[in-house]
């Protein structure tokens, strides 16, 4: 049991402080025999860069993963996969204030509750750079998914910024690329840009609300009770920094539909396997995929670090106001897509690889 | 690894499908001399059972359970406790047709998809029977923080039926028992008796939101990265059948919060230790309980076996219609409340064992 | 984490005390579609079932074992597998003393160390009774072996009693079964009922050497470098009561080998594949099977539960002596037999599954 | 579910080859606080370090670490911490040979049949330099052990070369640092040296028994039934490359004890505790610690790698001999002392954090 590992068969362990010497994941129960280099995690690591835009932190970190184990040849071996990236840009003289202080909203005051010592240094393990592991652990899983279910096609994209929601009826995945927010509607990411730039100016953040869809994904994959394919879903998104909500398919709105409505109709395909008329069930029924898109939603709460004093207290005990200098995202959400689809890949190819250890073989087909 | 289990070191395995001889759950790893018996377990079992009033299924179980292992004299022993629960009423003549067909927003089809066989008998594993095991475990894990954190308190209840939400202003705890949707807003209780009597009486099915909380959980509690308290939550409440959607504190609603408003700002207590102006973080920051309440909530789809017709496909892959008679939940999300009250309990007992383990007599404090 | 489970894919948790209501195994991640039912579980149980011959304990014990889920039509579903045994022959009256103080060389002190209480009847947790959950497991697991790779053979026996060994030139698969001591070598069987015969009347008992083959094992099974089959099988082994050591292959006495002696060489087979020109390694490399016999040996000591008089403690911490009535195992290395053969049924499915999940399809051949 | 990773909650996952850019180990659930430094660890590397003397491979491996997280100020956090090792002397050109065949007694083979892709360059991850990363983690379980339990004290020391036993009458601590075998018998010693020169100048090699003595462990440590400290320490040492048998106290020759031999009688000490008149347990009863010495013994293989030639087969399956050039060592048991050592750091850890945990505070005494 490791608190900083998931997945059971794929299993990725990150480790690393945002202004230590490095951080990294080890990833373990890669299949053996795929096709991986640098640069096909580099290619994911640079879409959740920051720095490339004034919507993002102005920290320059070049994020260059570097692979230390695992590898011959250019063809994983099956043994760990050490995924190393050096931290360059660490001024960390930024911080001062923050280690005598706790940023309300903020994971400083709970680290030093539970540990008695905590890294200060840009957040230390708790800041979002963790997610950099993550989204190198995530481009090995797109390798293997790759030779093992080439059809299997994971998207991200922001669907709501502060208050503002997207136009489903505007929709375009060719869009989400184009513009700085991975918003599929072109005409709200414009009004994203207007609202994000009066937040920033003022000194303030905004949350957001990312949809992550895996399509392609085949029937059966999810182990009912407790390793549900929802579940471990869950608990992957609700494990990203700052993020408050998780849903599946027509997640919190379930509540207010009735059986009828919700019921996802099914009629039979050319070949005989379900057809369904509607996805509110997010392509997971009893924890187990439906052969439909897997749909997944987080909510991601407005970064703490503000220009805006706040309330709070000292490592003492003592009243104080806090201002969080340093360069920070003013919509950290934004980053979060590619961790997103990280996790996704994960989770996918984990539950693949169980499904192929407890039922190989032995699926039943409909029809 | 079982994925039938979940807990780290508080660690529960169920078992059983709803017309098999038994369910029931394997408890490992709780702490030994606690004062345990058979009707502390049943308190929390009633609560749960179905066919107390109109607005549950009228499937009678009296739910008695036994406990085979991990006494003696009374006490814990600290070795695995085995919970069963004898199933008595499994009229499975009842669901004739369900072995022939699949139910639309039912785990039927992906179970047989998976598997290739299902135990048809009442939904088999993927019954919502199942969850009476998590809650005998529950009341396990309630006696043991009994002694060993009796500041805290754990209570679950429903803020959402359908789409009718109750007034936060009227909210009072001594309503909660007293009446049949655990509602702490009495009026509103009300008009979902009226509300639900309808959606029977017209065979269909309705969808809810439970609230739960746990008050007095002390600071620290929690694992960063993937151990994470609101992680941990969010797997548990999502593995509960018919569950779509998990928030934490302010949840989905965080996105639409702005840095300066979702900052729950700190004041110095009358001891030094901080004192939070509001709570949008759910009482987690960074994974780590903070020491204000615990707040998650969940969605909870409405019921697939309704008296409705729907279009489905059967076994071998041909269209039908679909009827669900036997008895069934009109609003799941009422027995849901004792469900996710003892996931709550689980886990923050799983959560207590792990701190003490891991950092047991080093914890800082402030001041 | 349980610290009652063993095995990754297929995984095995038993429960119960010697004379509480009941103990068993819940058994998760067995494969679906398996034919299974009682009987072909009693089968193993009823070779390790005491009171067969003078030369177990007397205590009858039917151990009649019930499957209380998992299954639907003589099939196994894919979901968690109960199999209870309820305890029958509970005379606890015989273990007066022994609640009040240890026996020398039985967990009886350390339980209470650790825990500050435990179930002194019959030993509890710690009674060799536990391993009836075993043999139960074991059974299914040999159920699903018999579908997937109905070449495997796994065949246990003794091949040391006290300081008397087996002759391998004599050795004879046939007589296994035809003695109270799976001996394989019928001369040295009877020297040993001379023997066993001495040391029971005087009051004594003595140790054992129980040997365990699988025939029949694919190259390919295990995982390095903490997942390694011969790491699981020394786990496993160590595991059961009284065991003190665990050999694979020429074991210990590999350490008096040279490299050139050691080196089990090869040669090519009619196929290309390798042929050995000897076993030394115990069909084991690398922590990887080989292909040849897996040969696991591990040495039960002598049981504590004598007639003859010890000096000891009483829980109050005061000198006396102890004497051990009841009803015991002269050479708890017989029934030990079977119990290892169940362990390594465990062990080899659990690898045959995580290999197919791990490397499923990708496998190398050689030539 | 790692299988790169042992412990339960100090948990150690270990990666890299021998002749990739770089190995190290990824140790989770490091209690925060403990001082700990770079030297702290290069302590035990040194220790392992190979080329010291005559009698080890001649390969010059510095075995510089480096500490990437999970410090901050010179203590521990609580976070991951990553331990790297690059390697610096990788001659690969001399393993050009066994890229082609397989070494007959060496993993070779097996990773070829199980992943059909393998690093040949120096045995890829089933190299013994694999254990530099298990001894710096041991270096972490000292450093923590140092501060928890500073009583405790483990010491390793070869006990047998190939058929030479050292002789326990003349067993001395003090020499056991003092000869280049870790041997507590400064007349073996000399015995071994001599032996041991004729060994490598036939190209041959030799096995060896190394045994770990922790002394001044607690009573309690260790958990009933599948999480034993033995069981445990069985396969954290039969993980040990080359290691074929495992022994706790009396460990194989238990077989050949009576009951009345083999019971450690016990009197009451002068606080009441327990004072055992013998240890054939090896400190351990039921899987849990007696408070005696914890008393651990594994038997090494001879290396396969050795100059003199055998039969064998190539990757196509055609017949072949081998001779392994390269640098290897004579005896690999030598520097199996140090990581037996790390080993036992490791595991008694865990479970000392395990205890913690699971009945902290609880814990009875006698008397």
């Amino acid at each position: 049991m490791s608190l900083n590992s998931f997945g059971h068969l794929f299993r990725v362990t990150t480790w690393g402080e945002s202004h230590g010497p490095a951080l990294g994941a080890t990833v373990d129960g890669c299949p053996p025999g795929v096709a991986l280099d640098e640069g096909m995690l580099q290619h994911w690591l640079d879409r959740r860069r920051p720095g490339q835009n004034r919507f993002t932190t102005q920290r320059q970190e070049p994020d260059a993963v570097e692979i230390l184990s695992g590898m011959f040849e250019g063809r994983t071996t099956g043994t760990p996969i050490q995924l190393m990236i050096r931290n360059t840009d660490q001024r960390s003289k930024d911080y001062g204030d923050i280690a005598q202080a706790f940023r309300p909203g903020h994971a400083d005051i709970t680290y030093w509750q539970k540990y008695g010592i905590r890294d200060p240094r840009g957040g230390g393990r708790s800041s979002a750079r963790e997610t950099a592991a993550r989204v190198a652990a995530g481009g090995v899983a797109r390798a293997v998914l790759g030779v093992l279910a080439p059809e299997i096609r994971i998207t991200g994209y922001m669907v709501q910024m502060g208050p503002h929601l997207i136009d489903r009826e505007r929709f375009d995945w060719a869009e989400i690329e184009a513009n700085p927010f991975w918003c599929p509607d072109a005409r709200t990411a414009e009004d994203w840009a207007t609202y994000l730039d009066e937040m920033r100016k003022s000194g303030n953040s905004v949350g957001a609300v990312v949809e992550v869809v895996a399509q392609g994904v085949p029937a059966g994959l999810g182990a009912p009770v407790y390793g549900k394919l929802d579940s471990d879903l869950a608990a992957a998104m609700m494990s990203i920094n700052a993020v408050k909500g998780v849903e599946i398919g027509a997640g919190m709105a379930a509540a207010a539909l009735t059986g009828v409505e919700n019921a996802d109709e099914i009629t039979p395909g050319a070949d005989g396997q379900p057809v369904y008329a509607s996805n509110h069930a997010g392509g997971i029924l009893g924890g187990i995929s439906t052969g439909q898109d897997v749909v997944v939603r987080f909510a991601v709460k407005p970064t703490s670090s503000i220009l805006t004093p706040r309330r709070t207290i000292t490592r003492a005990g003592e009243e104080t106001q806090i201002v969080t200098k340093g360069r920070h995202d003013p919509c950290v959400g934004i980053r979060a897509v590619p961790v997103g689809e990280a996790m996704m890949a994960c989770v996918i190819l984990d539950h693949l690889l169980l499904d192929r250890g407890q039922t190989g073989g032995v699926r039943g087909l409909i029809g």
